[in-house]
């Protein structure tokens, strides 16, 4: 049987999602696979045969992905049916069996993993010696069965970064103004809490962070940031896009369109505050929503962040090849201080469509975050990426052309 | 008499603001100056007698600045009257007198060079012998008599790395998308010009780019959107805060608050373009809007701009000492290609209250530009800064402490 691989991505990107990529590549060069396929977008590109051959492209392309945003391979958010009796997993299969796949992974976030578990199960279930791997990636960090998530450390970096900045901006002026900052994270409130690691003249800079994980309550919100804004004069909050009201809905669930995972699209969370609080306060907010951009800065990545992601990628192939399938590679900390890190699998059944969010004893009255957070994020932003600058003083990156192989 | 100075910062901060003064208290340290007393928050801290003592402060602090984001002498916006017979003027030599100063110098934009313009004025009419000197800084780059102007390199260089890292992140999906950057810039679109920089896969990135130089007209704006959208899919726009419509009233002057200095305080342009856009065109529209951190991120700042603003501020204070009144230091770019620019003095009088818009000619049909700006653009944006990093994977950055001199 030939050595072939197959490797996809899927759902929002991450600033060093391709590192995991290149990873993958690599091992699969250093394991001598005889051919290295990439979906394009995802497991779209695998229904659609658009099928790139990753040993045939320009090896610097391949891995200058390492320091290129975004997915390389491209992404997509279609859904693979969760019953695997669905036409979409024989037509997957019938595309496996052209290529003479025996290495299958798919590096995406809850979804990806969920498909990438049907398809193990698809194949387990029909005898089909195929090993199936997940690498894992999210900004928000919500993934169960890893201590964090590849992308996690560089969106916290990205926006702890910006709120360092930012302070040195309004601490200029002695004018009193209230700084909110917006960020990711639909139900779980990781890359939110994270921001308790920026500082400001040695302290703690944001005053509340608001969270999906506790009920948000508007009245008890504007008494709280009034009382601050008259003791304080320089108030900083953040908030997650997903907070949600006493029943569990989004505080903009009114205005939400549901995308094709039927999660509601989310943003504009800060939007809505500001003009609360203008009613109610003060005009003199200023909104930091820094969008899609926190999740794919590769300037201000981590190179903590970066390196892992390349392992969970090598892991990821190497397990494959010693005959593991079902699993994810994972993150398993050993400790802090230094900072050790262990890599492990932990079986896809067990990631598949749960969410990891705070752990309540982390958060204080609904609106602060006791150290936990910080002396669980900090390691992970550690380290600058060097990116290579063009004579037009802007980042250089890798684009791997859009070459699909005939079949 | 005394070898004393004394410098300030008022305005919108830059990125490399502080490099400038940097710059200057090295001059002045290399000058053997006897005095070298900081104001804190411009001509407020002035009037207030807040002054802080340089030479005094902590040498690794005080240049530590030159890495520091925003005004490290704080900054104000309080506006200085237009007639030198005002008390405020009287108030403010007096202070000079106690302070024994000979040498004033004021880091800001236009109207930081009106101030030091009547400053100079007043000196003159009493015969008091005092060199004032205005050190120029704006994102906006709209001041007058100077090629451009300190942080409008690393503001566009922060815009464009932008742009580029978010059309990865678009380009992975298929699905459809608009994506509108809003810049600041109320009069002069510099900065929304500048991204025309952008690229992505060799080409320019952004589509189409409004600015306060041309009347927008937003039937004409939604045709276009429309008709780019249909044939491209994927759209890049850029808008700038201040765009006007064919009466030169800005696009939500009904909704603008005055600031300090009449001028309207702008923003959320780009939310209202996305309300008629899903309106008329399609609800995918994704917005980018840096707010302030793009005046302020020195962690993609640009090495050129940061060397040459470090130069703005030894010149002022050189000059000064030479003898020089009445001038702001600038630029005159002698070529491109290898980039040269040279240093000179330009008359305040000329740089007081005027603004400096893109040449119309660099514009074609109000909403693209030709290669004019890109060639102006790209030598400013070159080079990167590192910043030093603490044990959180955050940048460190320096803070004076706000002790004042006993007066």
């Amino acid at each position: 049987m030939k050595k072939n691989m197959l490797i996809a991505q899927s759902g929002g990107p991450t600033a060093v999602i391709n590192s995991g990529v290149v990873g993958a590549f690599t091992a699969a060069m250093d394991l001598k696979f005889d051919n290295i396929y990439a979906a394009y977008q995802g497991i779209e590109g695998v229904l659609k045969k658009e099928i790139i051959d990753l040993k045939a492209a320009d090896r610097k392309t391949v891995e200058g992905l390492k320091y290129t945003p975004s997915a390389g391979l491209g992404s997509c958010r279609y859904k693979m049916s969760k019953d695997i009796t669905h036409p979409d997993f024989e037509a997957v299969f019938k595309v496996f069996e052209e290529l003479e796949i025996g290495y299958f992974f798919y590096n995406g976030g809850n979804d990806s993993m969920d498909t990438c578990d049907k398809i193990n199960e698809y194949a387990v279930k029909h005898g089909i010696d195929i090993k199936v791997i997940g690498i894992p990636k999210t900004v928000d960090n919500d993934l169960v069965g890893t201590d964090h998530c590849p992308g996690f450390g560089s969106a916290a970096k990205y926006l702890n970064t910006t709120l360092q900045v930012s302070a040195y901006d309004c601490y200029s002026y002695s004018t009193p103004t209230i700084i909110m900052m917006e960020t990711m994270g639909r139900h779980a409130g990781w890359l939110a809490a994270s921001t308790a690691c920026a500082k400001y003249n040695g302290e703690q800079l944001v005053d509340r962070i608001y969270l999906p994980e506790s009920v948000f309550d508007m009245d008890a919100f504007l008494a709280d940031t009034e009382k601050l804004f008259k003791e304080k004069k320089m108030v900083f909050l953040t908030v997650s896009e997903g907070i949600k009201d006493k029943n569990g809905d989004f505080l903009l669930s009114g205005v939400s369109v549901n995308d094709n995972f039927g999660h509601a699209q989310l943003g504009g969370v800060s939007e809505f505050l500001k003009s609360r609080i203008a009613e109610n306060i003060t005009p003199r907010t200023k909104i930091i929503n820094p969008n899609i951009i926190q999740r794919c800065a590769t300037h201000v990545a981590s190179a903590t962040d970066m390196e892992e992601t390349f392992n969970t990628g090598y892991m990821a192939v190497k397990s494959a090849y010693e005959g593991k399938s079902g699993y994810m590679v994972a993150y398993e900390r050993v400790q802090n201080n230094p900072y050790v890190m262990n890599y492990k699998l932990t079986p896809l059944s067990q990631v598949a469509n749960a969410e990891k969010t705070i752990p309540q004893e982390w958060i204080i009255d609904g609106k602060q975050m006791t150290n936990d957070i910080i002396e669980y994020t900090e390691p992970l932003m550690k380290g600058e990426v060097m990116l290579r600058h063009g004579n037009d003083g802007l980042p250089e990156f890798s684009r791997l052309p859009r070459k699909f192989i005939t079949l």
